[in-house]
């Protein structure tokens, strides 16, 4: 049994990654805020966390690349998730007696074709879909429902009156997982499908150092998925770039750190980090 | 005279830009949401519109890229601003009446420094320093401060109590200049300091393309400074990438929309588009 830290309380769309990934049997630490998931790992109250870092919507959520360099961690593994908002309600509530719906905006947004034809209902935000449930079985509200996971209304014991009422049937999330150590340790992982690296760095002043490093890092086959760019603090306009890459089965984490010191070397990036070498996984 | 849309009320830090950049006698039209200035200027109620794309410390305001998918404008000059926060007071009001201060919660965060020294204060978060001042002034509350700018104080009519109380000397944020016509219009530019463009675009499925692209552009002589991913709408983990770029002096919006032309019938990139290339100015 490990120690799991994820954003949210228990139903929340970070637990239900959690357990899909390690199962049911672990001990829950649910946080209000990322920033806690990756001190609990790197001060080892908790062996692994789980954090979002991009909705397929909405994009990346910056603040979580910018944890990692507070943080010596590593990704361990990538996890997505369909969201799919089912509409909680207590277990003695009909939809016929809701006059009042809550979650979070986001939520309420992405459900907002479910809704038009709910117009009579209140709308409430609040900041998480999971609290939303836990608040109507705490108040017994017979005449709330909550926009939620499926695992919220298991946790809390509420009714789904219905399902995947979100808008969007391709909006997904991605998940990583977090660990001390970077290599061998997925313990949840059966259905590997692909190998992916991440890494951040800064370019030196010199024009196309960017499209110099990028070329490189595709001559070592690595094919660059994503990029973004962070502040690097207090040097306003100066960049730390954060990349994601496809990479082939064989290639090692040590290949990838002697790829970015030899790009160091030439003087093209500097400060360079991995922040992990890990598989994808699909629930 | 013009009419100018900006983000914020009079007094905001947009209206400060606007008014460095385009003078006093202009006709003002503050808005809630940066959508709203996108679509004055795109349905013509306003020639120019104002928006922040970035700050030094914070990053980029993802949303307002995400804006110029909707709407076909122009950035016609990009603007910086260094933020100075002021303690703005009742005229009838001296510091030790003092109990409360109000402001935008990242301006409280820019000044908690100088905060640490009145910890008696309580502090209000609102959606707007401007606002702030104004609501003071209004209520002719001389027991409440509000942090904003030197303009708000002039524009409401107060007193700066303290000047410059924000932590970081470094913070600035880059503002845009929108217009529907491309080039020559430049009506404030007193100092071009040199010349940018941006554009947009998303990448062929073949792996490196995004390299590809970058090397292609970095031999037309463009010097990308900053990349961001941006999802493309209902397909997941589909981006389209923003670049800003440095370009000499003589590169002309034309040529670098023949250069991005012949990417596309290279099938490297697809779907490019000119966000602008307009000079750059500091206040």
């Amino acid at each position: 049994m490990n120690t799991i830290s994820f954003q949210g309380i228990e139903g929340s769309f970070h637990h239900e990654v959690a357990i899909g990934y390690f199962g049911q049997d672990q001990r829950w630490l649910g946080r209000d805020h990322f920033g806690e998931v990756f001190d609990d790992v790197e001060q080892r109250r908790a062996e692994y966390g789980v954090v979002a870092i991009e909705n397929s919507n909405v994009g990346t959520i910056v603040g979580n690349l910018d944890h990692f360099e507070r943080v010596n961690l590593q990704i361990v593994a990538e996890v997505y998730l369909s969201v799919q908002q089912c509409l909680l309600i207590h277990p003695d509530a009909t939809i016929d007696s809701i006059t009042e719906v809550r979650s979070h905006p986001m939520a309420l947004d992405q459900c907002r074709g479910y809704l038009r034809n709910q117009l009579a209902w209140d709308r409430i935000e609040v900041s998480d879909t999971a609290g939303a449930a836990k608040w109507i079985m705490d108040q017994s509200a017979t005449h709330v429902a909550a926009i939620g996971s499926a695992l919220a209304a298991n946790v809390y014991g509420m009714s789904i009156a219905a399902r995947s009422i979100q808008q969007d049937a391709t909006n997904q999330t991605r998940f990583w997982v977090l660990a001390n150590e970077s290599e061998g340790v997925h313990p949840g992982l059966t259905n590997i499908e692909s190998k992916k690296g991440s890494i951040s760095f800064e370019t030196s002043h010199d024009s196309g150092a960017l499209a110099d490093a990028l070329v490189a890092m595709k001559a070592s086959g690595w094919n660059l998925t994503k990029i973004e760019s962070r502040p690097v603090p207090e040097v306003p306009w100066r960049y730390r770039f954060y990349c994601d890459m496809e990479l082939s089965s064989k290639t090692s984490l040590p290949e990838i750190v002697s790829s970015l010191n030899s790009l160091e070397q030439q003087e093209i990036i500097e400060s360079s980090r991995v922040l992990g070498v890990y598989p994808v996984n699909h629930f």
